[in-house]
């Protein structure tokens, strides 16, 4: 049962060492005004951009050694830095610190009859355990979420890129270190040891939330092993459904932006649900554009009856998230089947309805039980900065504490104020 | 690892049983009208107060066979319902059902600049497990505020109250069936199997989160086991800081009323902190009323000073809920010194300050980290019902999802609504 004793006794004692900075750390961070934290930001930009060649420099051995190891295009292209990239990480950092500081935000002051007044004040989380895959930019931008929102971060990236890790890291330190702020609020991890990763997740009196970042699989582990709270982003099996009261000009923008914007990411849609009324005539107009795009239209039988060339599409298909160029397309009865199918195949992440009756628009909004419900827009919208957040560490799949595109305010908590006057409790 | 293999054949399959009705059954209760959860409410409170006499032959049954194991007398006390503590029951799920809905509500409605508007939506967390000791009137409490807040609930009580927990059980069942929901929306455990308690907290598939409610030993148990996410409860170790700068008849009768107006609860003070500039003042007006009150006093070497005939405290004094008529008093230097003194010993519960110096007051709102902390109020107050949540399923000490006492909302999460006009992203 109990991992750490499985660990070895080097990585418990880095683990000690680490855990308990980044506590002493948390209570210098979650003190620190808006202005403190705002410099750190913007000393850590400048750092950054001070070391734009050696980061490259650095980057460039993580390429080479990636090349090496035949890793694919996709996860070199995930990898590698530019100079271009390298600035928009200290853009970043600046974006961060224009945006308003959740800490200290006192909401609800309400006098009730005993004679206290009681409201809620944000307050940030502590220390934060962020895991990640190649992205070397998750670095400084997970980082600048942390500290913005007055919390302690141990970041723990891909052993593929830890040299730019590493000098990324060095900058932000720095930065902390030029405005006086103690260098334990950001650890980034100089270690590739697998076992860091197990003891980060085994340690819930240093570290108070974990927010993995990459694939299903990191996420899937990461939730299976932690005994850390994990803020999880599991896949985006995501819907639009086009009811027979939609317009129908309207739903074919949607349904292609929704599909064809961007296949890589997580609120691309996956499966299109059709009303039965206006199926054949949909599938008419938005087939070939499809196919225009190099999309692979997959279908249910009753949908292949109008899409002559269509593949058919098997179970599996309802439950895949492609990630790339292929459309499951299912025919419905009417409303309630097309919710019925998304309760059963969707991953609760971001679902769409396009329709100009009401009620219809309300129901799918209530009872449709995914992190984000959309009427009459693309899923492709699913994103932080798309919502006004401002900034987004990850979109959460989960019930507890935070649903949806995770900005600074999820990564903070309410506590009660309460004042009297002498105010005793009869 | 894997605890359900360990877990007997009849459990799991209990388990399942229970687990699907639920999740069934939360459906329905998610998507039911405000109008129909208060009908339903109002039809279990009919039930109970039908079924008083019945309750009470139960319950009479349990008091005597916890007599016969020899059970202590506050558990007795705990155990024991009377006539007045049955209709109390139905008049709490009536108040309940007079308490505004959360479920539904929609707030931060915001138009973007790509022309989606963007708001939140507060919806249900799905199942929630309740694990509680003795007193009955939890059950139909808890199952009320799962209800309202448009969960399911599986509940699971102490085994010294089966006989009175399945009466009551019964009795809410009926009163949804009365309204023509599923009677699976409140399940009340029909066994007094310890296993049962284990496949639960590793259920999460049909689980969202485990609310336990009893003493220390059975959150940590819970905490430690549970792979559902728990609101945690736990041991509420509090401060008063009497300030130089303070009123002095304010922080006597807060200091008295912190400690005094009820011993056994998780918002009395145990330790109360003394700056030392006015430490012997107040010792010589409080320490009377104490001793009159029958309240030991332990105080540190400086305290003891002033408190001739006070016991020394032990270290371990500082650490101690008492939950009964001691009190730890200690001479520290200034408001510094107080918070440091928290920060070490506190249980993160609820703290408070008295002072008339608005710095300090801020510092010490913004600086302890406690679910609850309070500014010249007796830390008593710390309550739901005080606070204006019209309930309370407990007071968390977490940092995630909920801090302090847990109402209505407390049960519920916020998805992303979007509304557009055929919008796409560009």
């Amino acid at each position: 049962m109990n991992k750490v004793s499985s660990l070895s006794t080097a990585i418990q004692s880095w683990m000690a060492d680490a855990g308990q900075q980044a506590r002493a750390a948390a209570k210098a961070i979650a003190r620190a005004s808006t202005g403190e934290k705002n410099d750190a930001l913007w000393a850590m930009a400048k750092r950054i951009d001070a070391c734009s060649k050696d980061i490259l420099e650095a980057n460039g051995q993580d390429l080479k050694a990636a090349r090496t190891a035949n890793l694919s295009g996709a996860l070199l292209d995930r990898l590698e830095l530019t100079e271009a990239r390298v600035s928009a990480m200290a853009e970043g950092l600046r974006q961060i610190a224009a945006l308003p500081d959740p800490v200290g935000e006192i909401s609800g002051m309400t006098a009730r009859p005993s004679g206290i007044t009681v409201g809620r004040m944000r307050v940030p989380l502590g220390v934060i355990g962020i895991i990640y895959e190649s992205r070397p930019n998750v670095t400084a931008d997970a980082a600048g979420l942390c500290l913005k929102s007055g919390n302690a971060a141990i970041l723990r990236g891909g052993s593929e890129a830890l040299h730019s890790n590493r000098l990324i890291g060095e900058c932000l330190t720095q930065g902390l270190l030029d405005v006086g702020l103690p260098g334990g609020i950001v650890q980034v991890l100089q270690t590739t040891d697998r076992e860091a990763v197990s003891a980060m997740l085994d340690s819930p009196q240093y570290i108070d939330v974990i927010v993995p970042r990459g694939g299903k699989g990191l996420i899937e582990k990461v939730s299976a092993e932690s005994k850390v709270p994990v803020i999880k982003h599991l896949d985006g099996n995501c819907h639009v459904f086009i009811d027979r009261d939609a317009d129908m000009d309207k739903a074919v923008e949607v349904a292609f932006n929704a599909k064809c914007r961007r296949y890589g990411v997580c609120g691309a849609m996956e499966t299109l649900l059709l009303d039965e009324a206006v199926a054949p005539s949909v599938l008419e107009r938005l087939a070939p554009r499809y196919r225009e795009a190099g999309v692979e239209l997959r279908g249910c039988d009753r949908t292949l009856q109008w899409l002559k060339d269509g593949i058919p599409a098997t179970e599996e298909d309802w439950s895949t998230e492609y990630l790339g160029p292929i459309l499951a397309i299912r025919t419905v009865d009417n409303l309630e089947d097309a919710m019925a199918h998304i309760a059963r195949y969707g991953s609760g992440h971001t679902d769409a309805i396009v329709t100009n009756n009401l009620q219809k628009s309300q129901r799918f909004v209530r009872e449709v039980d995914s992190s984000s419900v959309m009427v009459n827009a693309s899923t492709q919208f699913a994103d932080g900065f798309e919502y006004g957040l401002g900034a987004e560490i990850g979109i959460s799949t989960d019930r507890l504490h935070v649903r949806g595109p995770v900005g600074l305010e999820g990564l903070t908590i309410q506590k009660f104020v309460v004042y009297g006057d002498g105010t005793t409790r009869a």
